[in-house]
């Protein structure tokens, strides 16, 4: 197959967790033996966990040696891989969305690992400019590794725009969850699966925004109990008085910020915004990307449902059980 | 990779032909060479074409033999691979979704193809009970052919849904088309690529069925002529007068049926209803599956919405451009 068939294997891979690298970009890996089979697809899922090239070698490896145990943390699972790799991933072939890092960060440099493993061809979907981690693409050339540099770059430009909008200040999604026929009132809405997906992004967001229709409506918690995370700040945006006994104000080690307006406070970078119809049409100009679930359900209900104007460029989208969702921009945003 | 990652691939491939292949069952294949690595994912795409099996013969030798030139009348096409393979293909791995037929139907046995291809193993989804096509894997163990059935079987039968309705009658779906808050008043919805999908499923259908509400509102057309396909016959649901200078009346080669009634003339198998809410609300429980489009679009119109009650099981999604759609049936239906 051609090399856009692994790159969007790969892209599709980092798309699982989108938003979830916080504060790195979201990167998937694919490796395939000197033959063109696929040894590895994977991805880098959290910040301090190891990165997608290292999660791809390490799944290359367990795959050609059964018998190897690869250890959890992933500065030691670098050095057993530097040291264990017995060349079984020689010639093979590495296509990566973002060019492989050249620095020691909380791990260290993967384009030093691709080099000791003697693989013979990476393909890069796009380069990684920022100062601390550029350069990666040379070191491997300097080793000999042959590169190409720009397979499905579109795609992969797509993918890291979360990180380039944290390192320049902020990023922002609003989430919106409705049922098929656009309701949203008051309940569950989507599956479990989906909420504990939900749960896993505001763990790692430092703000939630909310109006003050949703807390007095939802009178939502806001934390991320179901994955036993943690309770990002929230910021009430409302013009009416706010009843603070609405239980998000119980949750520790929490700030909650009340003001009138719909200003974003400059000292958070990732921000999630949660809502109905008012609230999204107030911050449908402020969002950089928005992501509606659809669950499964027609209810004849009078549900709420949005009364907003928007043209929106579907970026990716995939579903959870029987639930669909989409990140979307707004078109010429 | 293990069988199911391939598996799954040509399952994906076969969605994309869903119901389009009517009276054909949708399928899917992979083949990987002796080293594993992918020579092509392909599917079945309308009665008459080559089947998934040769299709994916075809596209893994002219990666192996760029030089090959094909016939495209697929008997031809049958003849000529079975001359000129070159044992290319000896000792790959064949991945398909459903079982290879046995028989000469409007193409030659696909069984006795993948014999002669000296394929090494043959991994199979589900089996295929039908009279006419079965005992195919009986014919490939014979010739020494190693045989798996049974890989991905929920999803391979899921796949195969509509072609077991059409074996024992009919099958039918309602197709539905929102904007992403659900709304779908007069005007085009979704994007020119997806009307077109629209229009070839249109083009396989031997009944269109709307309500008395759509004919009057929307004055729909209802041909195939985004694709130059046919036109279906139509019948027309409707407890009210019918005001016959409507266009759909204008068609040529097409019956038009009104009733006062929502009862389904037997003659018919291939079955799509179009509609809005009490349409939908109306046939709800007389449909196979449902065809639910969202387009990239919030507007704040007071456009229509759903009004009804559905739990539903998501079988596929996909995408077309800026739009999703999904594939969905009755949770216990």
């Amino acid at each position: 197959m051609v090399d856009e068939f692994y790159m969007l294997l790969a892209i599709s891979e980092a798309w699982k967790y989108q938003v979830l690298t916080y504060p790195n970009p979201a990167v998937g890996c694919v490796i395939t033996d000197k033959n063109g089979a696929i040894l590895s697809i994977n991805a880098h899922k959290k910040a301090g966990l190891a990165h997608a090239e290292l999660e791809a070698a390490k799944e290359a490896l367990s795959r050609l040696n059964p018998l190897l145990k690869f250890p959890q943390n992933p500065n030691e699972l670098h050095t057993f891989i530097l040291h264990n790799h017995q060349n079984l991933l020689k010639d093979s072939t590495l296509y990566v969305t973002l060019e492989p890092c050249s620095h020691q960060g909380l791990t260290p440099s993967c384009a030093e690992l691709i080099c000791a493993l003697r693989v013979k061809k990476v393909v890069i979907g796009t380069e990684d400019n920022t100062k601390r981690a550029k350069g990666g693409s040379e070191i491997l050339k300097k080793a000999g590794v042959k590169v190409a540099i720009g397979i499905c770059k579109k795609e992969c430009k797509e993918l890291i725009e979360p990180f380039l909008s944290w390192q320049k200040g902020s990023f922002s999604f609003f989430k919106l969850a409705m049922r098929l026929d656009g309701s949203y009132d008051n309940g569950i809405i989507t599956s479990l699966l989906s909420r504990e997906f939900t749960h896993k992004l505001r763990d790692v967001c430092d703000l939630i925004i909310i109006g003050g229709e949703t807390l007095r409506i939802d009178k939502p918690t806001l934390d991320s109990r179901l994955i036993n995370g943690k309770a990002p700040d929230i910021l009430i945006c409302s013009q009416k008085e706010i009843d603070k006994s609405a239980p998000l104000f119980n949750v520790k080690n929490r700030k909650v910020i009340i003001q009138n307006n719909i200003d974003i406070p400059k000292k958070y970078k990732n921000i999630m915004m949660e809502g109905g119809s008012n609230f999204l049409q107030a911050m449908r100009n402020k969002v950089d990307w928005f992501l509606i679930f659809h669950s499964n359900l027609f209810s004849s209900a009078e549900g709420r449902s949005i009364k907003t104007n928007l043209n929106l460029k579907l970026i990716h989208n995939s579903r959870i059980e029987n639930d669909i969702f989409g990140w979307y921009k707004q078109i010429n945003n």
